[in-house]
């Protein structure tokens, strides 16, 4: 059993941060700690006291008195989580990194940049334009979320096909173990095989195994040119088919796919007041294309456009202008305040599947759309297989049933998943939410072996505790 | 300490993988298994029996039988390493994956491979070729190394700043545990963040972790052009200060950047009877670009080759054929065999430094040189900073001497890593050869909690003991 936070820890956490550090008491404040982005209010839990170091040493000194003291301690970046990662579920002492928010170093020789956890992580491309240089990890949330949280969950979003994922960027980490010790892993090092991979072991951990309180980033080449392609098709399997067929027969990588299947297209046109130019669409694929060269990029616009006309599509717009792009995109960000729109009462998930299992996913989930009574719109990165999958209460369904239905929906979706080769979690993490439908997917041995390392990092369990699995 | 392999235990062998997948009792036979490709001979070591289980199934019955009896097992790729990794250090079973041979299966569709350990990385490439896609792994060896091997020991090569290191393209594994259980981490999915990185923490562990039965690649769309760009630089700091340049200033990502100093260059020209264009050539780079719109590959060469002239090469040439890129690229191949050819007493390093960090390195090596009284030629992957600098013996040093030697050379040699940010190995690994130099650039905390994995995963220490570190 954990032990409460008492006045007097709470004098000793105002002595390591600064009186102004910490809040305690304020009920108001403190709620703000309570959750993040989810939308069931089930996994909300009120921190006991807020701490806001400013650096590492801090950082240290916090977790010494934790682990001292037994005391769970739970790291928060900005709260845009959606697998309640960095709510405190048992309470105790929330850790936000907020005032950790500098960029420390710049280093364009490296191709590297050197941040604090708390930093914003669109504001690391908005400072690196002018350099030509950019940080390719793109998590739908990057206006508002903190490169801290991104790595804490290897955050994924629409360019993954490309770029590849959060954790493919990050170089070198100084973490405050929930032992207090400050470590370092890796460096501005492209290669190093020197031990163990544990960065790539930090990256996704939830806030599991340490805190970061500095992250080294890799910089690609920022590129100059972008043209976006909207493809309308008559069904999905014409839609997810021809995904592969960009790669193998086009040899192009585009930086992203999206798919909409049409409950998403429909939903977020009544919502927006729109109308679908060619009625008996029931799919649409959004395609991305970057680089440096535009010549180059229409040419690769015009081989994936005659790819698609080839395969079925009913019609295909091109977009080259940011204001054109802005329109072909809108439907895409809307889809998920579309459905907040009809029912906020609704479990927003994170599938992933090998991207040719899309189509036999299809038609499951029209299946248990049906025989649960619920809505489920399915929309997402149908190039890396990553589909939010969204179960939606239909309005008239009383809360009680539908309180009844979901473990039950969830439960059937998630065993599918495994048939399919695929998971439970691409991009969101596991954390509070998903913890009791882990075991079907990853196997009872490999849990275990999970559970040994968060224990080798974290012997008491205070760090972040009740999140990816119980101890 | 280990039990030995007594004729009992040889017995259950031949029965858990056929008499004649054993080789016990000959000399001949089991030398060729003691060793990998170092130079030092002081690191091959005779295993007592050689194994070749030809399933998963089969390396978890050996991996039981083991466990209980207390018997190292040692497993070997196809022995091309360069750290002593697939030695047997403490004797007992080496295992040997060269009848797990096979490629399970091409999935096209998925973009993605599945092959066992032993199948030589180049075949993957040679099988895929016809269907436009290609593993985008690229050590040296890749002729006649496994996949295997590979992924232990996360290999590297000259093209990782484009297309990363082995790692990036393993996306499951199945494996069998130090204690025999068969488990599977990750899948044919590109973003997965449930639970831990597992795979990623196998990838690297240099067979210390479990013993890999199927690995899972991600395929890339193979690239139709290739332009090679040799350029001759006056002095190290112009050719080292121009590889940023050509990713910020220039926003390109070349295949790879490869380096070679004077003495590389002048040892290799007279070992292959040839002569430099250039006498005031002090250090080159060859620059590879890859692509599938041969008119862009162009653009960029061009691009490139303005870059160079404005930051002080001497001269640029350019290969668009393959008998002109072999030719340029007949240099940077024979470097080992020309210092093998002054002496093969050598030590090959691996070491690794921030690419900005270069210019320093280099005059701190014939420093180094001078004082030791050896030779260092450095070349290498200039692009990701992972330089092969290798200490040879002059011939006219007493072999005792060299002895003596070599060990001040490479604590001295790692202690300006560190200093430089950099590291021991980018891509060849530690195993037993450079364990004892690892605390020289990685914290005691840090080596600590790496010891706490491997006796998590193997708590009686049987599995490839001796590497990385001792327990």
């Amino acid at each position: 059993m954990y032990q409460p936070v008492t006045q007097e820890i709470v004098s000793r956490l105002e002595e390591i941060v600064g009186k102004k550090n910490v809040i305690f008491g304020d009920a108001e404040k403190l709620e703000n700690y309570s959750h993040d982005e989810l939308a069931e209010k089930e996994y909300a839990h009120m921190p006991d006291v807020v701490v806001k170091p400013g650096s590492a040493d801090e950082v240290s000194a916090i977790m010494k008195l934790a682990n001292e003291e037994n005391i769970p301690v739970t790291p928060r970046g900005a709260g845009t989580g959606l697998s309640g990662g960095g709510v405190p579920a048992h309470g105790g002492i929330l850790l936000s990194v907020e005032n950790m928010n500098r960029i420390l170093e710049v280093d364009l020789d490296n191709l590297m940049v050197v941040v604090e956890p708390g930093v914003v992580t669109n504001d690391i491309n908005e400072m690196l334009a002018p350099h030509g240089v950019f940080f390719a990890g793109y998590p739908m949330s990057l206006q508002s979320c903190f490169v801290g949280g991104n790595v804490a969950e290897n955050a994924g979003g629409g360019r993954a096909i490309k770029y590849g994922v959060t954790g493919r960027y990050i170089m070198g980490l100084e973490v405050v173990l929930p032992t207090g010790e400050i470590v370092e892993f890796g460096g501005k090092r492209v290669k190093d095989v020197t031990g163990y991979n544990m960065v790539q072991l930090m990256v996704g951990s939830e806030g599991t195994l340490g805190i970061y309180t500095k992250i080294i980033i890799k910089l690609l080449p920022l590129p100059t040119s972008k043209i976006d392609l909207l493809a309308l098709f008559p069904d999905v399997e014409t839609a997810i088919n021809v995904v592969p067929l960009i790669m193998t027969k086009g040899r192009l990588i585009p930086t992203g796919i999206e798919f909409m299947d049409r409950l998403s297209i429909s939903t977020t046109h009544d919502y927006l007041g729109e109308k679908m130019p060619y009625p008996e669409t029931n799919a649409a694929l959004l395609i991305e294309l970057d680089g440096t060269n535009p010549d180059q990029l229409r040419d690769e616009a015009m081989a994936v456009s005659e790819l698609l006309m080839e395969n079925g599509v009913i019609e295909v717009y091109a977009a080259e202008t940011p204001d054109t792009q802005e329109k072909i995109w809108k439907v895409r960000r809307n889809i998920a305040e579309a459905f907040k729109a009809i029912s906020p009462v609704q479990s927003l998930e994170d599938i992933v599947v090998p991207i040719a299992q899309i189509p036999k996913l299809m038609p499951f989930l029209a299946e248990l759309s049906e025989k649960h009574d619920v809505l489920i719109p399915c929309y997402g990165h149908a190039g890396d297989g990553n589909l939010h999958a969204t179960i939606v209460k239909k309005a008239e369904t009383e809360i009680e049933v539908w309180k009844e239905t979901l473990p039950q929906v969830l439960t059937e979706l998630y065993e599918k998943m495994a048939e399919l080769g695929g998971t439970i979690s691409g991009e969101h993490g596991i954390g509070h939410k998903r913890k009791k439908y882990m075991p079907l997917v990853v196997g009872e041995t490999e849990i275990a072996l999970m559970k040994k390392i968060k224990l080798a990092f974290d012997p008491n369990n205070i760090l972040n505790p009740g999140k990816m699995f119980d101890l």
